[in-house]
């Protein structure tokens, strides 16, 4: 199978949601013990997982965050506040839960899956797994990032790692990154996608000063001007503007969802992979979840095209995935809610409780020895 | 000592924020390996918990939950769509872990108290602490809700919960409520202390029809008009218009600062008794946290008197501290990344690793045996 009609195939075995689950977890919520609505977007949410899964009540015990680290050559254009060498330095450290995403996913349970994609650095440590398509990207100010194989062959990466996920277990799956430059790339790719001037969907990313931010603005415009991606073609945007770790980070996003997985999106980079995977293939956009509102300006745009609200809104723009364990706890609230509550039945206690109170007795409860 | 001498004992021994504390945690985070700002309200969340604990990092976790419970006179004017039977059912579904608030408290290791401050029925139920103060209040439509006396009762009744939550150990600690009609004695409260119109803070609770609607609001009227509380005097106020849940949960909020914990408000209810506790005690309000955006209109006004914002707006409006597991993980959040990233320096891996990369040397990283 080549890659174009492997990818066809992975986007064509995406389910749409179980209708009749959802309905069934709709009534279900009807008949727990509480107002009507007075769980907010917590029902809705169990609803969709309802969906999602094709089973009424969920646990997500098993919480997934992978992130796909890679270098982009584009940071030579000197785009970024930090040097290369931090790609690495954190892909490493994310590993040892040092970093932001790491020690949050280690707090609240998440197993986490680092996923070396292109660092442009040997790595040989103990928990990055090496998925390493090439040493860092070409600069897209001069040329393609990649190869349209390569492309594929990072997708078909973050395709294997959520394969990996959901073999060992997982629940729920949250995607993030780590890549110096991949603010500039992700810029790129939604400006490509959506139409939207490159002033528009491009931020600050890691902290630059108005110089650097300018000369960033230049060097998408230039980038998109030198390589002419296809806007209606998803993969020639990734190889050509794009990165290894936004291009696995799509594949991620289409493996969760042909798992029937929830999924959820980080930040700014995280929701343009979200949207790539979506234009692939519509079907995902159900599956997925936004985490945090990122201070990113990018952000709103690519999650307004997914059609998506954010759980939260904390002013967080780290990235590596750090909205994810969070915003798994509350899909994880939702669907306990669903589960474990009362229904009215349940609720009620006793046969002669009701109308011993309305008799106005003072009234015993017996304990049911639970 | 009267109840005068002991509230003000009480509301005396809460401490300021310990700047130093602060400060170091300010300049803990400036060192963390990551952009400046870049986890948002995180950041600004673990220097006020240091503030609050005088430790520079924090651990949350013990997580408590304290509900307090009690029946309202004012039910037979037929302000609530639920029967008042429903208070004691669900109090003891509460214990039962059967909940909204109880199934989340559970999921998130947050250890349950569940409190009687007023249960219009006599409950025998392991797991429901008594601390009863009297079977429901008096119809504040036509006379006050209770005397004085017993709102001082009550108060130290929910200072005392406090206490024992902190002495087994809690971290952090949320307040949440039962008891019908609780919206419609914390709307009369909260129209009195901050003298807006009862219309601009009273909501549809549980779930009202228009004409229930239009009578909670007469009665709210009639019973600031009948009792004639005096703002300036909060257990007044409590007394006259409240109830035994608002007036325990006062005494929890001031019971946490008092022990230099983090506390958590829910709700509607919950924020309106967290105003009493800052007006009883204006150093209480560096001690509270605002968990969601509750969906009653009385809410904002009452947590924009605090001076507070929410962490999260999930449109919820159930109560009981639902509210309160979910922030409390988000607090937890804030602590573990404070405390667990690794500095700059911690973070750079080796000393000749960004040489190396400067050199372009592929550069194999040994793993610490981490």
């Amino acid at each position: 199978m080549d890659d174009k009609e492997r990818l066809l195939t992975l986007t064509g075995s995406v389910m749409p949601l179980d209708a009749a689950a959802m309905e069934a977890a709709r009534r279900r919520q009807a008949e727990l013990a509480k107002p009507p609505g007075s769980l907010g977007r917590l029902e809705d949410l169990s609803v969709q997982i309802a969906g999602i899964t094709g089973k009424v009540t969920n646990r997500l015990d098993q919480k997934a965050l992978l992130v796909f680290c890679a270098d982009n050559g584009v940071v030579s254009e000197g785009v970024s506040s930090a040097p290369q060498s931090v790609t690495a330095a954190q892909t490493i450290n994310l590993a040892r839960h040092k970093t932001g995403a790491s020690v949050l996913a280690r707090r609240f349970g998440c197993r986490l899956y680092v996923c070396d994609v292109g660092v442009n650095a040997r790595i040989s440590e103990p928990g990055v797994l090496d998925a390493k398509i090439a040493y860092g990207t070409g600069n897209i100010a001069h040329g393609p990032a990649m190869t349209r194989h390569q492309a594929h062959q990072a997708l078909f990466a973050g395709l294997s790692l959520a394969d990996t996920a959901a073999a060992q277990g997982a629940d729920v799956i949250g995607v993030g990154e780590m890549g110096i430059g991949n603010t500039t790339t992700s810029s790129a790719v939604l400006a490509v996608l959506t139409g939207e001037k490159v002033s528009r969907v491009t931020g600050r990313g890691g902290g630059i000063t108005d110089a650097s931010y300018e000369k960033k603005l230049a060097v998408i415009r230039q980038a998109v001007k030198e390589n002419r991606p296809d806007a209606s073609d998803v993969m020639d945007v990734l190889s050509k503007v794009g990165g290894f770790d936004l291009a696995a980070m799509t594949g991620a996003f289409l493996g969760a969802a042909q798992h029937r997985l929830p999924v959820v999106i980080d930040g700014f980079i995280s929701a343009v992979a979200a949207l790539c995977a979506a234009r692939l293939c519509p079907a995902v956009r159900s599956y997925l979840f936004a985490s945090h509102a990122s201070f990113e300006i990018g952000y709103r745009i690519a999650i307004a095209q997914l059609g998506l609200i954010p759980l939260f809104d904390l002013g967080m723009r780290l990235g590596e995935g750090s909205g994810c364990p969070l915003a798994m706890m509350v899909l994880d609230a939702a669907c306990t809610a669903l589960s474990d509550m009362a229904t009215f039945e349940e609720a009620a206690i006793d046969s002669g409780y009701l109308e011993a109170l309305r008799n106005g007795d003072a009234f015993t409860v017996k304990g049911d020895g639970e």
